[in-house]
């Protein structure tokens, strides 16, 4: 059984109280009983984390090594300028994968650049909170090869 | 049972020869082969078009209009600069889900930008061959609901 | 009597059935129909080409040399890259009018920027799908003259 | 029958004296005098207003309101810069179509950014002269309908 | 008692009538007694200037030394550009204070930068038309300094 | 009576000792004294927070919702670069009045730009540290409507 | 004896009064009565004109047409914007000769940009009050050949 | 006897009726007969292929695999965007050498970006129609190595 | 005997784990070791913090005054974005080194940036981990002046 | 006697050969005599130094020092970026007049920077071969004050 | 028989020895002799000049007047900012030929734009050493019309 | 004993006597002797070499080959602009020290970048004329690993 850690990023604690029209109306600990149940059925185990603080999010990434598998993370709004959280994936060796609620190129001009993408696995953008779960069965598949 | 469209844009008929340290050395028929087994698995017929022309994915993809219900694309480099391809996208009602099999944040910079992604449901990068069937995942999550 | 040849690019063919709020809810057939009564009243003879493809385009537009007098062309999105159609115009000596049904100044960014305009004789934008008849008129003052 | 104003900014008074390889020989009092013969063949009565100054420009488009039906304008060098001239447009109700006589895209960069095409009902550039009596030509039409 | 001076740029005089979902339905008229209620009980006596012409502000401004004793400036559109205006600033002794009723940071990227910033001794924007009564809160409270 | 909520953001801590030809030489302890005085007279009450840390800022605007009213922010150089911060903001429903105590268009060019602006309220800039007892005034003056 | 106009621009009406430091103590009277003694030893005759007024300084321009030699123009901050002050002096074919008192390339990024250069005969900047005495000397120099 | 195949993209069909006094009075076919008798006096077969279609050129250089040796291609306007080119080109393992007849750096500035060249063996550029020939001579050079 | 505080930022506390190929392969508690020994061979006590996050790091700058003689800093990646960091150097009157191990010239573009400099006392980059021992050099060698 | 040094840059001992519709006909040993009957009329003495290697004129700068009263120099196309003459410039006491012969700003878009104007006295530009006499007029007329 | 002065640009000296995966491990000597050889079967007497200073290569083309018929020029590092070796190539009438051995658009960003381009004849790029000859086979081609 | 050349480039020879607010009072002479004494304290040989000629340190640049064992370069303004120097340095395998005498982050915008940092062993910017011994303290260190 492998272990999968999944990390929200800052303002990601409000999910499903904040800008409903965007991130939707289930908060995360919704979203977390659905992941669970799919991990456990695909032989995943998983853990979360949540911060508002960029430093114990490094922190938690730096723990990861010799204890966590995968990580599952979307950034928030540190996607967009945290050189530090990069460097700190950057650092480890377990493989990253980012997700993102929105469709990111539909907002904002800085929403559309990602500092993390360049050292992630891979990305996965846009299809609402489904975003976690299409990690996990990315994983799943991986771990079938 | 849901029909999907898969379209695989300029120079990816050459998968599995072309740059394999990239792109892998899988040809998209043995792709494809696993690809049908996990839809009929998952309550999905699968349809394939290829083309290196612009015009005709554009005509296939008008075409789709009342025959398909998801499509999934890889629009290789058309991603960059087709506008066309991307009015297309955004001319039709039916969802479009954006997959790239590289990295493409760790190579040119031209390739770090998508004209179609504001336009597609979500987009899946950098996962290897692996896109295709979660953007599967995908579609049969969004079934569930 | 002058001849006009009306081009259409990628997309158009679409026109009155995609984003109606933006192109109107008329087809180009029956747009065609009043350009035509309106033609034989002024003296002008009307015929139509639309394409999704550059290349047919391009292929169409070599072949008016000695044949057509006067070209009206929507480049649909073609009209923000494609430096092989503004190369084709500029290769004739036949004028060429352009005309966009939407005013792109009110859209993105990247629909703002015309690379046909250059070499065009004069560019109509924003008056909905009366741009043709508009093009129509401006010929037929010009024959005044 | 509805009433027109056209509006020319700096310079245009020199209509025929300045730069006749660009602007022509005819003096706009030429060019009134035919855009009134065809104003009133098809129900429209012409005024006419021409300043080398931004705020008396403004001042004019402010005493449209309640008096004017149409406004044609050709901003002349303001077209570039006068954000408050475009504030001006954007503050009244009554269609404003922009003219420019010459092909502002085959010349200085600066002249082909407009910053009241975003403003404007749509916009005629480059037919020479024609272009008064083009946009005339538009507001005959649009009462048909 | 200070003399105030308070002047309103180009279209500010449409305040009320123009776009009232971003300016408010009130008259600057009506804004103004309001002021002056306010002024009288701060020891402020207030004069009142608007002009759509760049020039006529400049003279204006030129005009004050040794009549005012604040300016309180709106400039419009002026804003963005107008650097003859900013040079009329930095050319006399008299603070002035800028103020936008709009939050501008919402709107056009044009709208986003100020010429004028940079020799005020203060901006307020964004509160609607209550920047005009911030403005003078803030002369009353240097004032008991 | 409104619970108003003042946040510092970094070094602000050191307001009276750090470059005081920029910031003026009373400690915040000094201002805050004189606010208090200001808001109990005007029904407000006025509670303080400063952090070096942007998570700690972050949680402590998530904590305020169902307690306070009104937030003013002076976010010191995070307002250059902290979309975190940026989305806290425009994450919860209570107004934020953004603060600055120097005019930030005389000093760097990365000075200039707010990422907090779009999402605040109103922002006022430059009055030295008047600019918070100014917040308030806004804050009272929108009570009484 | 040819005749030459002087123009200055918006705020050079308060030469000697304006920041000394830059731009010198002498008002423009006083300079002058200079350049007049100047003109008379040199078969020269001076006029002279000055407007905070863009719309007015065009005027004024168009007014030169048979009447004027030489143009010696200070646009003040017009120099970096006014397209339309451009324009003006492109729609004549007299010769013009701009001055600026200050060395502009020591100054802000915005005053080392002039719109009105591609326009001049030459350009001089940077001597003090000087720069009008050595226009006069270029156009008496010029006349000797 | 080794085998080049000359590809010529959209537009070169009209060569020497399109803009002579950009590239040069001879047609292709008059060229291409010198070119064949150059090449079989050095050992090497021409073959040949023009269209206006990226489509077509990107199906046409897939097919070279294993029958041509070497290719010569001038990909008229679509040397500055077609990325989808410059993918086919980088997916085979044939030496493509890019030309152009005319000097792109005296002509437009987007003509000045090549997005083929970083994909090619080298690049001659602005020896009249003499390019074809010096690229064959290169190819013929590294024979004798 | 001269207080110095060494402060490494975010990830550097891999030191020796992270990137060896970049960073080397020894830990900073072994780099320590022999900086102490060189410190106290010449007359200087070093104390060391090093934190991942932003706050942290500031709050300890803050807490320097009166107690270090000398800061040697090496931001990690808040050295590419940290103004606040920044903002904390340029409040206190303490002399601050930046060091950066890797020549970041040779990396990515957003590495090549410094926020930092501008406020250090000086900057050393691209010796390897010597750069902590060369700015102990430099102390000590300043302290003979 | 006020001892002035001309200094021309590369290319320039061409004049009257190079190019002769941008720079005229006359050689500088021409010019020179001309301006040496100036000078002798003016109480200057007139050195002349012409190099096409920016070492040598830098060189040459520095040799001033105590020898030389005024330069005028014509930097040719070292204006555009040579920094290590712009700082041999500001090293010295030397008031520098940089001229040059065409009107630089209706030329290629590199030509219209300076690199040097912000560390000359002053800049003329644009009035042919006259330049070298303006600035020695302007040299004559500052020592009469 | 025609004259060809070969100039070699700065570090081209050290070509053999200096980065051979680059630049090839023959030294120019040996190249030298098989230019030769090939000039004189064509009818071609070569010279050759190289330096490392761009004074002494602005000289040796100026010295070329009315004793070289063609110059073929590898500029080195000077191609991508000697605006002085461009104006001395313009200077004189002799066709330039510029060759670059290595492909500098798969290089550093400033490698990819030369100044030199638009003012030679022609430009061959990233085909070895055989650059030099590739030119020579043009010259001795054009010899032939 | 290893060998150490340390070159200065344009405009350092003025050393002490250039702006001594920015680069100190003492001439490199003096320095020079107490660089001297240093290298013979620690088993180091200097030679010392200065021009302000790029081309004469490129030469000595190559003529170090097998002569020298370490530079130290303070390229002066070259610094920013010469790639040609830039390619000296890569061109030869000794380690090259790049050194700035003042904090070049807090000048003109031009002199925060150099070209020459991706290609030295490290850089050491703003510590005064201390920079050239932090250097040597470096090589020192260095030799003994």
């Amino acid at each position: 059984m492998k272990k999968v850690l999944i990390i929200n990023g800052p303002n990601l604690n409000l999910l499903g109280k904040r800008q409903p029209e965007i991130y939707g109306i289930q908060s995360f600990d919704e979203i977390l009983d659905d992941l669970k149940d799919y991990a456990s059925n695909n032989n995943l185990s998983i853990s979360y984390f949540q911060s508002n603080s960029e430093g114990e999010i490094i922190n938690k990434i730096h723990d990861c090594v010799g204890k966590v598998d995968y990580i599952v993370i979307n950034p928030g709004a540190l996607t967009h300028y945290s050189y530090s959280l990069r460097d700190a994936i950057s650092s480890i060796d377990i493989p990253v994968i980012e997700v993102h609620i929105s469709n990111i190129y539909t907002r904002e001009q800085w929403r559309q650049k990602s500092v993390i993408s360049p050292v992630a696995k891979g990305t996965i953008t846009g299809f609402g909170v489904s975003v976690y779960k299409i990690a996990l069965f990315f994983i799943s598949e991986s771990l079938k090869n």
